[in-house]
């Protein structure tokens, strides 16, 4: 193995044996301090940035005045269940030509691969370029602080481009970069309708909050998947050329993504170009849950007292996920359920998408295409969603994100792990995006 | 206390310290045979009838040509939540004038109350009238034996008027009766739409399956309660002018109902005879359990493989519970939804009510005037249902519910009870129907 992999796997399994799971409030302290001390090894001044939740921990330093800001994340998911694990989640381990561990990809193995790029430019051009680190402790659990934390610091943080926590290689091995992310609002709707649970023989004369709770999620979306609710759509920022071009250039892999899925087609029937078009760049509404009355084996003559259901909203620039609630509100009450209450679960995060045209954008294209030996594949944005909107809102500032993972990483899943062929190349490919941003060449 | 109250307060005990729970299987051969002693005790003939579920104690006896059928059960439903009992719900307490425990009334007080009018019929005229009794064990899990049981022994259970289970004081104290049950089946609607549970970014492409059963489960009635399943009213029996009569002369209690069951009003806006004639002889469909996804504490941005509910309709006659899974799958398929399946929980109950014009529903409303002084409420049909119809069907006689409970009995709850005037009184009433039915006078 090259020098370089040897030292990414022993600063790997410096990280993964931190057990820091935001959602349990775990390691969370030691593991931003671990973060802290790798940074300063390469040769950063560290802060460990305290007020916005678990510490932010921030990082500078290097030569020259254009700046480079990387966005990671130094916590994990919870590692359960454990019995699908075959190794203990939080030891490194190395099998099959791949590392595996609880953020062994998703945040750790990516920040790491980022060391390393540095401490390889470093070596070969015999300076560090200036470059600046925000690593958070909770974009498990939505990144609740971050917004306030950038905007509060936007000065210090100010950077000409941004490169994003994630990427990777696509099931057919093509590198891939990206350059927004989906927002989201998270929200439950209860419906309760009496005291406590009743003898079902009164369903004949008493409303059923299942049913009530039914038909408000029914109204929500038409059968292809389109949401319902008056001007969800109104602030939808149309395509630009160049983002419906990219997209047309995505490879077509319908049936391979509809086969990894598990899923017998997708709404609609859409396929190619219109299966990633609405993929990446439409919003939507998901139900994440739905619970009331009995659930065990065989029947209970119940008639549930009260019902919930948990959804989410993606959304797509410029909607705002502080209007969505409202707009839900409206529209449950133009249909007639004033019993139906909207309860919003986490503040949201904002849609985020940079500009393709920016020339940031064709540096990492032109950095990926030379690393991996063959063009990558330009997504203007992912499905998912993260806090990127306060970067490009207060730094001004693209982002772009690319990585060292591949789809059957199993992110957030049980047997987490990286190829170690996908974190070389991909190292090699930020080692090469340093290069064309700094030196030009 | 009178000499019968001690005797039935003794033999109560003996039943309820059995802790006779069909659901969980326990003490029923125990129970069984309880109850034979008991019966045997009175003067009877009492078997115990192997091959239908939990032994049914069947026992006969008495002098006469005419016979009255009693069907009751020795099972009863669990006790859980235990923490909610004040005592142990296997050891009769008495308290504030009631006798407290699992059963104390369902079916236990009622089956010791009759018991207790036989013995007290005796006393006073000398010799024991003809009866019969059927006692099941398994009437609190639908009892899905019993039909077979009633079909295969039809010949010796013949009887020429039945009394059913329980009954007792409305909520002002008024003694009632009834002379019907609704029907039901139980289903379970289930729908799969990926192989696993995934991220909740794919929500824009992928089918949700809570949505799926959302609008499957909205179809299924209107806001009124309607159902609009075609062909399900198709069988319902129009009223004759004398159940017609009934429902007009109940006494109208919507407020009280309302205050009492925690509702802010009944579907439609129903009151009075529209709300009894709706809760007595209307059949429905009712949501009994909803689940998929998650459900804990905040959001998690899942889109869920699967999803399912739990539904119960109920019957009046002359519906037929094994046409519904038919009729229920015909309209999901008319509709769209090829997707939803649906599966049948329990074999079902037919609805059953006995001809009001029948006279011994008149000796029935007589002997409880008697009793109580003050004259019954005649429910045509109650809104419950259980297994009237296999009696009305082969032996060809009418079935009339009364007994001792009242509307704060708690059955099936944490607290049941029984009061004592209401045993006495509905003892008494019994007695009074014993010496119309036989004596005729």
């Amino acid at each position: 193995m090259d020098g370089f992999l040897q030292e990414a796997k022993g600063l790997l399994a410096e990280l993964v044996a931190l057990p820091t799971v935001s959602a349990e409030g775990r390691a969370l302290e030691a593991g931003a301090a671990k973060v802290a001390e790798l940074l300063e090894g390469l040769g950063l001044r560290a802060e460990l940035h305290e007020g916005y939740g678990p510490p932010v921990v921030y990082a500078e330093g290097g030569e020259g005045e254009k700046a480079l800001l990387f966005y990671n994340h130094y916590d994990v998911q919870p590692a359960d269940p454990l019995e699908l694990w075959e190794t203990d989640p939080f030891r490194l381990v190395e099998r099959n030509g791949a590392w595996y561990g609880r953020g062994a990809l998703d945040d750790k193995g990516e920040l790491v691969a980022r060391l390393v790029a540095l401490r390889l430019f470093r070596e070969r051009h015999g300076f560090l370029p200036r470059v600046k680190f925000v690593v958070e402790g909770e974009e498990e659990v939505g990144s609740p602080h971050l917004e306030a934390y950038v905007r509060d610091r936007a000065e210090a943080l100010r950077a000409q481009a941004i490169v994003w926590e994630a990427g990777g290689v696509d099931a057919k091995g093509r590198p891939f970069l990206y350059a927004g992310l989906k927002g989201i609002v998270a929200l439950e709707l209860r419906v309760r309708t009496a005291a406590s649970d009743l003898h079902s023989s009164y369903g004949v004369v008493v409303e059923n909050p299942i049913y009530r709770l039914a038909a408000a999620l029914a109204s929500l979306r038409d059968a292809e998947g389109r949401v319902l609710i008056p001007s969800f759509y109104d602030r939808v920022r149309p395509l630009t050329p160049l983002e419906r071009e990219a997209l047309a250039e995505i490879p077509d892999e319908t049936e391979a993504l509809r086969a990894a899925l598990g899923v017998r087609g997708f709404l609609g029937g859409a396929e190619g170009p219109e299966l990633y078009g609405r993929l990446f760049t439409e919003p939507c509404v998901n139900l994440n849950g739905f619970h009331a009355g009995y659930g065990g084996p065989g029947s209970k003559t119940v008639l549930p007292a009260e019902a919930f259901a948990k959804l989410d909203f993606r959304l797509v620039p410029d909607q705002d996920p502080e209007e969505v609630p409202g707009l839900l509100r409206r529209h449950l009450e133009a249909h007639g359920f004033h019993d139906v209450e909207v309860v919003v679960l986490e503040k949201g995060e904002r849609p985020a998408r940079s500009d393709l045209a920016h020339p940031f954008v064709g540096l990492a294209r032109r950095a990926l295409e030379e690393a991996f030996g063959q063009k990558p594949v330009l997504y203007p944005n992912m499905a998912g969603s993260g806090p990127m909107h306060p970067f490009l809102h207060h730094l001004k500032a693209p982002a772009v994100g690319l990585g060292v993972g591949y789809p059957g990483s199993r992110v957030h899943g049980p047997g987490e792990h990286v190829r170690v062929q996908d974190f070389e190349r991909g190292t090699l490919a930020l080692l090469r995006l340093l290069e064309l941003y700094f030196l030009g060449r």
